[in-house]
């Protein structure tokens, strides 16, 4: 690691800036509001197709697949994340204009985060967020909070049933590995396998190899009980993406997924296809073969993750996703205070002893809002598929 | 990886779709246009602040070192990429208003790629240019050939100015893997290091391990002498950034930076700090301790790669991308034409064995890019460093 | 006026498109969504800066000055437009971060539109929006009623607020003409003449000349009791604002505000300064002389109306929109169906016999918040005003 | 007129920022560069879609009649403007990568220009060019110079092509007033008549009323004579545009080809339809009345200009922008100097006497550039007109 020498700032000092950064797409554009302990998030969804059925119910399977308190894995902060849908749908079908949707806080205990508020966590964006702006919500991490991911996900639905309807999209995700533990993926994997268990208990870590599940499980347990926390990787797949969305150069539909996942909180690394396996291969072993069968065009194997140039090739699109340890942990770290004094700081609020089993909605939701945005962006041209 | 079943493209079928996607940047914007065999290539670099010194000598270095034909490690494809300042400069310094500069192409031979117009090559943007948009250039790739990058690093000389002046940043890529190869980095780097060897010599591979580095160079001329290609991992560093860049959510710096790097042709691999390896972390391990001195605030560590919740922490920001190796081989590969039958393709052009060296100007173009035009952001709210 | 040849869409014709269009603004940017008779409407605020005093009762003025129902000569619809604050502020002051603000609807009887849901009402959307949605929300107007202009408002509001904290700057509207009554405008006009009369009543129609009021107020009373309606003209100033803002080609501040007041449902025409009548001066009639003194520089007179160049003088903006009359009618108006056959429609919902008054509140905040955006843009390339 | 109090600023303060303002559009986008007097203009147009038959020659009618020195009725500066085609096209056909147009500028005397640095020409942008930047480029108005329009016509012809093969649209403008003469308009008016008079002569004033055209080019000349200018107002019709363009809230159509018009030079006021005359209009009167015969559906009457709603209605688009006279005129103005000092300025340059003849294909591309970029807009969510 680089040594620490670099631009400091003094503690103490008031900044002051923001910017518009709270919307993502182009065409199929969410901009979201909403913090950890305020009243709630709100998410509103601009450019969606008319004539889509939403309803309140739709949105119930992914809110709930991210919501803390599943299980004693993840955080036991309780909250039911009921949707209420505030516009742009009419008699159960939208209606080409924005949609509205809000999920309130409920179970925000807020005196949990009192004594945080003039110190930096470590691993937590509380030193970066007062450097920006030069004052932070102290509650729950305020803004920086990963609560404002159940927006994510309440978009992320909408966009599943636009590319579902256009061109029979899919996009799944599930946990490959976490800590040491390294999954054995047997491909395509089912959305079935992600959720359940062979023995039909849920899937608490959504790792479709149910031996690995096991150990993942039982690590997460271990490390929850050391007080600590573990990273992992997640695996995001992408299934009936037609050839052809993505631009060839800025926009590149591998860049913009790249932009949509490291934009989640903790992620850290991000792969296409081979990832950083290809800097041991040589070209005429990375290369994919291009063949034709009945079904069209394909490639023999599928190094390059669905993305040739950037544009997606018609092959699954693979991506991987690295997501750190929750920095908040239940035992004492040292760190600083605002003025710049030695202090302790120990984590009392409900957390998750390892994020990737709540990761997995998420991804699958900026990945399939990133989709229907290319898509959009491909039909404006008069693209029939 | 995922058996090749997706959704597929008849190959005779007339595709047609585009979209705006040449630009990057929000405040700090850059619009290229160009092909690799047309009349040049050109980028508008629109919010760049008035009064930066500015000429095309400014150009020449960065532009030099991306130049094919540097040496027998890179393509051969000779020229001299002189740069002409079309507007945005009056008496050596920038106005205030967009500043154009145009690179004409003056070595291209097409004739060189006449045979490759109707089939695809693997590994190449052929086959998913031609799914979005019907038709190609076929003229050495076209737009989708890296050869758009010299805009990059023209307008990437601009940013560069600019995080200098404003804030004294600095951006300094070099190659740390070539194939199984791996440098050791001894940090910080040095600009020096990279571009010579100890002896003086031009460092060829742009490794500063010169150990590794003359190993990479015998491996590179190896592989190009079997006719094949080699992939590789570049880290690029940005040191003397401020706290405080780097939106919340959407727009977080991290996510920026992931989508500049992935938008450079052949990246597969992004990481952030320890990337990947936070995986097997636990908190207590991965959790970077703050500390103030003399200097300010930092953490002990740069697990965290100088990002924090997606916003600049003052310390380096540590970034790494994985190459693939060259598409293009001078060997014979099996492929298939427009009709989808079988047929071969054998690069006769001039191509790089080794995309690593020539990386390593354009990765830090799109760093500084980015870094410029989150300046102008946090400076657009009354931001104080 | 052209004759009626033009292209034609079958009305029976299914047609499906919409886009993301409900964004404005680009560092101090807002986001709508919400219908007439819907649950509500919300307004994102993205790109405030931090440290803005702000809360619920703020929003009251404003959003009392639109509401419809405050005297007979608008709308009867009685909705209290109690705002929610969802996001953003933490102790009374914005945090930088995204604010959302929620209205509900309270006193929709959409049963007053039920019969309007399979014709086109004349001079109203319904024809155009079908044509691009293929379907609508007949309640109200859904998306296309002037609902919506309550999230402007409520924006409007953060957006005064910061731009008088920043600069001293203020926006004032007011009625200039109704029908054929012109009034006669002493400048500067103060806040309070457009509020009230000099007999302390509420100026109704908004007009600062209390004679003309008189007279607008007898010829709107007029118009309603014979179950019509009337146009008219606005004037809008924004005073204090610094030489400086507009960029000097397509995102001139004169180009952003003529789409912002063109954005506000009923305008057709935009004046800037002496507006049409530079149609009839020469050169040396037109041009407005600059003399500096004590204040600093100034032109003697300002028929440029604040903007040279597209750019902001330091001299006070001045507009003018023109609004035409409501459309909806409770008198018996020619149409046709869906299918395309000829009936009559007669509106029987609350409907304003003049746009004007409530028009005003509406134009100020347009007007606000596209000063917001551009001196944050100034600001931005490190403006010290 | 509003007196003159206002924020003001000193003028010796050295000020300093910019923006990234030289895009227009959002599918359909163009960036543009280039000074008056600096090596020349270029424009990338981004998301053209492929397959559009484009050539230099396609370029060369309306840039001849923006053209200076046309005619002794406009400027005398004598630039054949010729284009350069750049990328973007492969075999005479738009390929869906971005387009680069590049004018050089021949004929700069910069010398005219170089006692004007110091001082500000009333009705010019100097002052508040300044002001925003701190420093301009004071050859012949640097990029606040109308020579910037010749991206724009250069553009405009792209987008005059695709609307026309999309969907058989076509966007007229003339002249209908010049200082106090009023043209009488016969509609439809022909491309012919705006061209050619009866007599075949040049049409030199581009109004389609040949007696009014003879008096208008008296007036110039009279006004030439005079050493002095006069304004007008030119109208806009865009014809064969289907109903459904435009969004209903913020990016209606009718708002953003205000933004269009207002964004050219010397463009004080803007009417859809029946305009500012709506204000004297009541609602019975307004109306234009739906009817449907075996063109599909129409409107008796076209006083709301085509657009409803902000939405196009498929009845012909109908606009009208005033232009103020040209500021530079050939008599002692006074004015000020950078220091404050009372002092004198009369251009030597070669400037029109009006800026109407020239203002019309500027306009006509301005119009077209908005609806290329909203019929994609529309495209993008599965409209079939």
């Amino acid at each position: 690691m680089e040594p620490c020498v670099g631009a400091r700032r003094d503690p103490g000092q008031s900044g002051g800036a923001s910017l518009a950064g709270s919307s993502f797409g182009t065409l199929f554009r969410i901009t979201t509001a909403g913090e950890s302990h305020g009243v709630g998030n709100v998410v509103i969804i601009d450019g969606c197709p008319p004539g889509i059925p939403l309803s309140v119910e739709d949105l119930r399977h992914d809110l709930e697949r991210r919501r803390p308190g599943q299980s004693h894995l993840v955080s036991q902060r309780k909250e039911p994340d009921e949707a209420e849908l505030l516009s742009g749908v009419f008699e159960g079908r939208t209606t080409g204009t924005s949609i509205a949707i809000l999920v309130r806080n409920q179970d925000a205990r807020s005196r949990d985060y009192a004594a945080l508020a003039s110190l930096y966590r470590p691993g937590h964006a509380d030193y970066t967020y007062e450097a920006r702006y030069g004052l932070r919500d102290p509650r729950g991490g305020g803004r920086a909070s990963a609560r404002e991911t159940v927006s994510r996900v309440a978009a992320g639905v909408v966009a599943k049933k636009l590319i579902a309807e256009a061109f029979g999209g899919e996009v799944l995700a599930y946990v490959t590995q976490i800590g040491p533990i390294r999954a054995s993926i047997e491909r395509p994997v089912q959305a079935e396998a992600i959720e359940r268990l062979p023995s039909g208990e849920p899937n608490l870590v959504r790792c479709p190899d149910p031996a690995a599940a096991a150990q993942m499980r039982a690590l997460i347990e271990a490390v929850r009980k050391d007080q600590d926390s573990i990273g992992g990787v997640a695996e995001i797949v992408a299934r009936g993406v037609p050839a052809g969305l993505g631009d060839p150069v800025f926009d590149k539909l591998s860049a913009d997924l790249a932009k949509a996942l490291m934009s989640i909180p903790a992620v850290k690394g991000i792969e296409v296809g081979a990832g950083f396996g290809v800097a041991e291969l040589r070209g005429s072993e990375c290369n994919d073969i291009f063949v034709r069968d009945e079904g069209g065009v394909r490639t023999e194997t599928n190094r390059h993750g669905g993305l040739l140039g950037g544009i997606s090739s018609g092959m699954p699109i693979l991506l991987r996703a690295a997501i750190k340890p929750t920095s908040s942990l239940p035992r004492e770290q040292r760190t600083i205070d605002r003025e710049g004094s030695a202090t302790v700081v120990r984590t009392k609020g409900r957390h998750d002893p390892c994020l990737l089993p709540r990761f997995v909605p998420v991804a699958e939701a900026m990945v399939a809002l990133v989709l229907a945005d290319h898509w959009l962006r491909l039909r404006a041209l008069g693209h029939r598929a």
